[in-house]
């Protein structure tokens, strides 16, 4: 069960609605957001809704079944739309399109993706400074002063920057640098730093499992939202299978059904999920088809150069192409 | 290495060849196909291909590494079409939709279906016949008398037949009544039922194994294409896995990689690939921009009271809808 | 539910038992197996069970709610023994060692082999002569004839004879030199062969599908003794995963959850479980503790040369350790 | 490239071998454990190892070719025992059981729990005080106070404690109360959580991911090596998969394969690998023929009231008649 505050409520007017819900035997998580106060009551007795309902300071009420509550779409039916600043918005009635390479390498290739993003008109870059990687004794990314460049060749472009963040004690330092925190897929269910981003209020896109369901996907989202922060993606990147032709099984399914599942937007990562340069147009097209708010892709200007994920990165030229035939896809979707 | 014969080659002609093709050490297969002859040799020595390609009756050589030959697009770079007679056609250059019940119920229905596909110009009926059922005790489909009565109608109207067939001894009963012969996932490695579906030349629309690789269906198609029947279309169900939120994994992947391997048309089931009424719009349009050269799904005039798989079947509103839609999505894709 | 009718009940009898199951609502399916003579009724509606039960001609009645009804285990709790002959027994209070090639090669190949099985007094000797394989250009095994000269070696020495069928028409040219008939992960739910081995009458061991559920596999049984075969054999050999350093998943969760659900005996195949000669031991040993009524796997005198699987095949002196650590892990595992 | 440096080697003799390493063109890490001194090197280029072998200071040297190189075992012949104090091992020549509540849940229940494993000789006790938890409105455990407790009643009783660590700020604080830290299959790539757990020094066991491959199983133990701990040992907890007849799917497999690739220990946790109570105990037994070197399991007093994970826990009687029968399983595998 949630229950939406009125702004402002005195404190007593919660003290009392915070006592019925625990008579009726509810235990209830008390969660202030950015944009509003909410109780989410946890309990299996029936009860009248109403008795709560109709108490002071209660703005709205709503039961909820899932094991999700606050963003499920069964409370909350208006889509969640983000904004990013600048007028950048992620979210119904946008298709947002995020671009940039595996990892940031340097100066030279920050400018040159930036110029081509500008170029075509794309107001998000993708590019890890920590990377996760399987082995320890790989590249492991720039760091905080890689990102401190990223950030600096960004701002002055206009551009709003997503990349990856590892664990608890890196969210002060990357805090000032970063529009979305990125939440990988082995991160997924790292409940810790899910509870931490939470806190931290910047908007986080958060990635399916290496095998995840919708349902852990979904309830990892509720973490962040019931810590205090509503600004959340989620982003299908493709789960792992038995299937050897291609380095993920890229899971679009999860797209039309996280849309009815959830106020939330779904971002889509073709690069991830097909693992295979030759193959991401098709599948990005797709995405807008099936239903996305976005996609996120790798792009670099020299994909055999890349010092990671080259295998499935596009050029400039191959980006642009998609770009614009991803945008003629996503305006032939809304005029359905 | 595939050697296609000239048309008509001399015996002793042909015979020489294979006489050379043994002498290398290659163990050649001969096959007489309703278009072509060939000699599929299989070995692993390294020669001069040349050796043989000079050889009087010889029309062309390739080498092909897969482990698939005559299927392969390696070797035959042009995409194949099939026609199904009165200028159906299917690959490169048609969307093909095809539509109808998981179970042909009756005549009513059949007319019913049968009308709804007239309005809306869809030329290719699905419906089965013989049912594969997980339990003995479940209905089992109306048999070959379903089939003369489904054949019958469907004439009438112009319309083309795709229909199951589970066993060997069904094919020649079956065979005046069907245009298109279709192979389900739990007998996509029926290897029995794929060479006799190779000397039965009828068009066979092969379905992905319930956890099919694609390496496996293309050996599979070439099970039949080696038994002389080039006339096959592949077919993406969706594939078994971990996640309960819906029925199948729609494997969208496999449509752009199947299309770059082989030269055969790559079709889509949305219906069993999600499982979900109320998604198999998104993911048939999804399909599309993938790339696949057509679409079959499951719809009835009241699907809450469909023999079998209602929840996954559209009503006639929903199909026309999508259908409209599908058509839009393939022009702007051809338009690429 | 489950209606076990007197043996040589009076048609009079009979007719007025399915009289009354109608009319209850209940679809009745008529089963008569080498020993016994059962109505199975399906159907949802609620009654007292006893109406039925007290009708003259009735033996015995039972409600099973599982989609399988004649091998569940809550209906017979007895677990099933299968007599091969001469003493041969498998299920409940013995362990059963079926060893041999994967393909059929030849005399000498047999004759060792027997030779093998003799001297460490096992039984029953496994071997392909119509193999399934993914290629069409690849070995398909000796055929019949490979199966008469197999049988003939095999009853020389006292040994039973377990290959693998394929299709229909293979079953009444084969079933005089079969002891058990195997049916392979491909076809396990090829409905049509369950339908036909149920009417054989042979004993059948029947493999989980590539990734197969229990359900299907239980249901699979539930074909062939509908049609009149009680002797069924389950068999586990590893399902289809992500993990690539071995062939298959053997899935041992599989034994002791089978051997609560149903009555028939459940056999492992370590062999093609974990796909690697090193490890089969390890596996196969694993298996006995899990609670496996047998193992089957394969051996050959000289793994390297064999036709087919020598990656996963043991040596004779391999097998002969395997044997014995399989008896004493036997052993202790019944005196617990 | 391994290079295990002499014990206590000056500084000038290190640099000078760093400094012959580079000029090779590889990159060398410098690995200091409780036990020895490395440099791991990581290049591609071919040359004569002796270069190297011969500098003074190197004690020992072995090409690894595996992205793992320390955990390996072709470095490392020699089985790892790890040493819990008090006479505790774990690894080669011993059989570790480990065994307790999913969660710590009070004084009362660890004081019964500690008395069942004193009873029946079990040195380990596992219990969680820091949960992961699907949802976050669950039971997140008793915390770093719960911790103190369970550890007090631990120390009184000669018992080891195992317990989970869900992030890097935990670590210092829970350090002294804990015998072996566990890594949940959630976190088994968790690097920065691994790093840490390299440079704390005490036991780990690193269970393998949700549906982690043993490669990355493997080289999440280069992790923790390669900061500095030596005492690791592995966990196979089951995978997940399609099946829905149980939680997991328990892969066995891994555990001889496993053995093969690594020195490290590897326990088995049937507990989650299966999750149904009544089965845990054959999967346990089966843990131990397939070569584990230990089991970690669940066992409460009533196992219905547990707090968490009680479908899959044993009771005490159920325990004690599964410590018997795993003891002279491990004697029989012994006696092999």
């Amino acid at each position: 069960m949630i229950i939406q505050l009125q702004q402002g409520i005195p404190a007593e007017l919660k003290e009392n609605i915070l006592k019925q819900v625990q008579e009726i035997g509810y235990k209830a998580n008390e969660v202030v957001t950015q944009q509003a106060h909410y109780l989410v009551a946890i309990g299996k007795k029936e009860f009248d809704i109403r008795q709560i309902g109709q108490l002071p300071g209660v703005a709205d009420i709503h039961r909820v079944s899932e094991e999700y509550k606050l963003i499920s779409r069964r409370w909350r039916v208006e889509p969640t739309r983000i904004d990013l600043g600048d007028g950048v918005m992620v979210g119904e009635g946008n298709f947002s399109i995020m671009a940039g390479p595996c990892s940031i390498e340097g100066e030279e290739q920050v400018e040159r993706v930036v110029a081509h993003l500008v170029e075509n008109n794309v107001k998000i870059m993708r590019g890890g400074v920590f990377k996760p990687r399987s082995s320890p004794y790989a590249f492991r990314g720039l760091g905080i002063d890689g990102l401190k460049m990223f950030h600096r060749i960004c701002r002055e472009n206009g551009i709003k920057i997503i990349t990856e963040v590892m664990q608890v004690s890196q969210i002060e330092e990357m805090v000032d640098y970063v529009d979305v925190f990125q939440v990988g897929a082995r991160n997924s269910q790292n409940f810790n730093l899910l509870d931490a981003l939470g806190e931290a209020q910047k908007p986080v896109l958060l990635k399916r499992g290496i095998s995840g369901t919708l349902e852990e996907l979904l309830q990892a989202a509720e973490y962040i939202f019931s810590n205090g922060n509503e600004k959340i993606m989620l982003c299908e990147r493709g789960i792992r299978g038995y299937e050897k032709a291609y380095r993920n099984i890229l899971d679009l399914n999860a797209v039309p059904v996280l849309k009815e599942k959830t106020h939330l937007p779904v971002i889509v990562d073709p690069s991830h999920g097909i693992g295979l340069r030759d193959y991401v147009a098709s599948m990005a097209l797709a995405s807008v088809m099936a239903g996305a708010d976005g996609v996120i892709y790798e792009t670099h200007y020299t994909p055999e150069k890349a010092f990671s994920d080259g295998q499935q990165t596009l050029n400039f030229q191959e980006s642009e192409r998609l770009i614009k035939r991803m945008r003629q896809a996503y305006e032939l979707r809304e005029s359905f």
